[in-house]
C-alpha cells in the first residue's frame, strides 16, 4: 500500500475529510456577511497541504484520527486567514487567490479583515471541543503548538521580517530566518500537531522536527521559483509579484539553478529526517515531501 | 477588608501584577517593529477592568493565582488587538486611543493589522505555558472560553454586526444582541475564565454567567452614554464618534435618561446575581460593576 496509488488513494481520503469538517465548522450563520466571508476566504480551495501533513504526522505515530482531524482544520484556518490579511491593500494589495478575487475585493476591507481575526479565533476553537472528544492534554499541546507557530516567533514575525525588507538586499542566512519563521513555522507545527496525536518518542518527535523544518522552507524555495516561471493563470495567483515589489526571495538571492538545487537538498534533508525518525509508516509523508518539492503550482 | 480601602488596595496590586505581567510577557524583541506595535498597543495605559474581572473571580471561588494572572493578560491581550484593528482606517478610522495616537497612525496600517495577528496569537500563547505551571486541563477550558468570546459567535460576530448597521434603524432587541457579542462576550469571559481556574459549583458558575453578562451590557450602555457626555480629553478617545458615524446606540435608541436607568437596572441585576451564587467572597466582583456603572471615563 506503500505505492503511489495508496498514496493517491489516502490523500483523496484525507482532502475528503478535511473539505466536510471546514464545511461543518467554518460557519454560514455568523452575523452579517462575516461567516460568508470566512467561508469564501476557506473553503473550496487552496492544496491544504498543511492538513494533508498533519493527518501524515498522525498516521506515522498512530495518533488519535478525530483530533488529527481538529488539527488540520485548525492549522488550515490560521494559514487561510494570513492569506485573506496578506492580500489586503495594506500588505500586498492582491486582487487575485486561488483563482478568485480575494476576500477584500469581494467583501471589502472592513469585513476581510474581521473574517481573519474569526478564522483564527475559530481555530482554537475548533481544537477545543468541549465534548470530551479530544483529551484536555492534547487540546492544550494542540493550541501551544499552533499559537507559537502563527504568533511573533512565527508566521506573524516572519510577515514583519518581510514587510521591513521590501527594497532591501537580505543575505542568504537572514531570506532563510524570514522564510523559517513566515512559511516554516506553520508547516513545521502542522507535522508536530500530527506528531502530538499520538505518543511519538523523543527521537521521531525530533526528527519530525527536522522533516517539518525541511519542507518548510522547501516551500518556500518552490514558490519563489514558481512566481517566476509560471504564469498567473496556472498559480491561480498574480505571478511576479515578488520581483515587482521588490522583495529578495531565493531566486533574487541564489539565481535559479541554485533556488533549484536547493529545493532538492531540502527534499534529500526531509527523507533523512524521516529515514532516522525510528517509525516504520513514514511513507505519506514521504510523498508530500516530493509533492512539495515537485508541484507546478 | 471588604471595604472601599481593601478593595483599592486589592486593585492597585491585580493591576501591577497585571502590568509587570504584560510587559514579561509581550516580546520587544519581536522582528522588525513588531514587538514595539504590540508593545505600544497594549502597554502602558486602558483600564485593565477585563484582568481585574479574571482575579477578582478568580478570588472569589478560591482559583489557581498563577493561571488567573495568565488569562488576566490573555483577555487584555484580544481586547487590546480588537481595539488596533478596530481603529484602522478600513474600520473605524480613529486617530486618538488612551490619550496616544492609535497603533496604525504611529507604525503604518500594515504593522498595525500585523501586530492585531500576533497579540490575538499571544492570547493562547499566554495561556498555555510548557512549564507545567498551569493544569493541562486548565489551559483546553481556558482556551476554550477565550477563543469563543473572541470569534464570530463573540466580538468579532459582534464587530460584523456593527460594520453592518451603520446608517441602519436597530431595534432594542438587535443593539442588545450586537453589544453582548461585541463587548459583553470577552467580558462575561473574563468572569467565566476568572471562575474556570477554581472549582465553582454549578450554581455559582451560572451565577457568575448572569453577572458577566449584566456588567458586559452595563459596560456598553455606560461607553454610550460617556461617548455623548464626555470630552475627547477626557475619555483618551475621539468623543461622538458613533453619532457621528451614524451608528445606534442606547442613546440613540433609548434616550439619555433611559440609558442612565438601564445602566442602573443592570447594576443590580449584577449584584442579585452575585447574591445567589452562593459564593461568599464576592466583594470585589460587586464593586467592579460599581466601577463599570460609575466610572467617568
Amino acid at each position: 500500500m506503500n505505492s503511489r496509488a495508496g498514496f493517491e488513494s489516502w490523500m483523496r481520503e484525507a482532502l475528503a475529510q478535511t473539505e466536510a469538517a471546514l464545511d461543518a465548522w467554518v460557519p454560514g450563520d455568523a452575523p452579517a456577511a462575516l461567516g460568508e466571508a470566512m467561508r469564501y476566504g476557506v473553503l473550496d480551495g487552496g492544496k491544504r497541504l498543511r492538513p494533508l501533513l498533519v493527518m501524515a504526522a498522525s498516521q506515522a505515530v498512530g495518533g488519535h484520527a478525530l483530533a488529527a482531524r481538529r488539527a488540520a482544520v485548525a492549522v488550515e484556518l490560521i494559514h487561510a486567514y494570513s492569506l485573506v490579511h496578506d492580500d489586503m491593500p495594506c500588505m500586498d494589495n492582491d486582487v487575485l487567490r486561488r483563482g478568485k478575487p480575494t476576500v477584500h475585493v469581494k467583501y471589502g476591507e472592513a469585513s476581510a479583515m474581521l473574517a481573519g481575526d474569526a478564522m483564527q479565533a475559530l481555530a482554537f476553537e475548533v481544537l477545543t471541543p468541549i465534548d470530551g472528544e479530544v483529551p484536555a492534554a492534547l487540546q492544550a499541546r494542540l493550541c501551544a503548538l499552533l499559537a507559537r507557530s502563527a504568533g511573533c516567533a512565527g508566521m506573524a514575525g516572519g510577515q514583519a521580517i518581510d514587510l521591513a525588507s521590501i527594497g532591501k538586499p537580505l543575505s542568504e542566512a537572514e531570506l532563510r530566518e524570514m522564510h523559517r519563521r513566515k512559511t516554516g513555522a506553520l508547516l513545521q507545527a502542522s507535522v508536530l500537531m500530527g506528531a502530538a496525536t499520538g505518543d511519538a518518542p523523543a527521537l521521531a518527535w525530533s526528527a519530525l522536527a527536522d522533516f517539518g523544518a525541511a519542507i518548510g522552507l522547501a516551500f518556500q524555495v518552490v514558490d519563489d521559483i514558481l512566481d517566476v516561471t509560471q504564469p498567473s493563470d496556472k498559480l491561480g495567483k498574480t505571478a511576479g509579484k515578488d520581483a515587482e515589489a521588490n522583495k529578495p526571495t531565493y531566486v533574487t538571492v541564489l539565481g535559479l539553478d541554485a533556488a533549484r538545487a536547493e529545493a532538492q537538498a531540502l527534499r534529500r534533508a526531509a527523507h533523512n529526517a524521516l529515514a532516522s525518525s525510528g517509525l516504520d509508516n513514514c511513507a505519506w509523508l514521504a510523498m508530500l515531501a516530493d509533492m512539495v518539492v515537485d508541484r507546478d503550482r
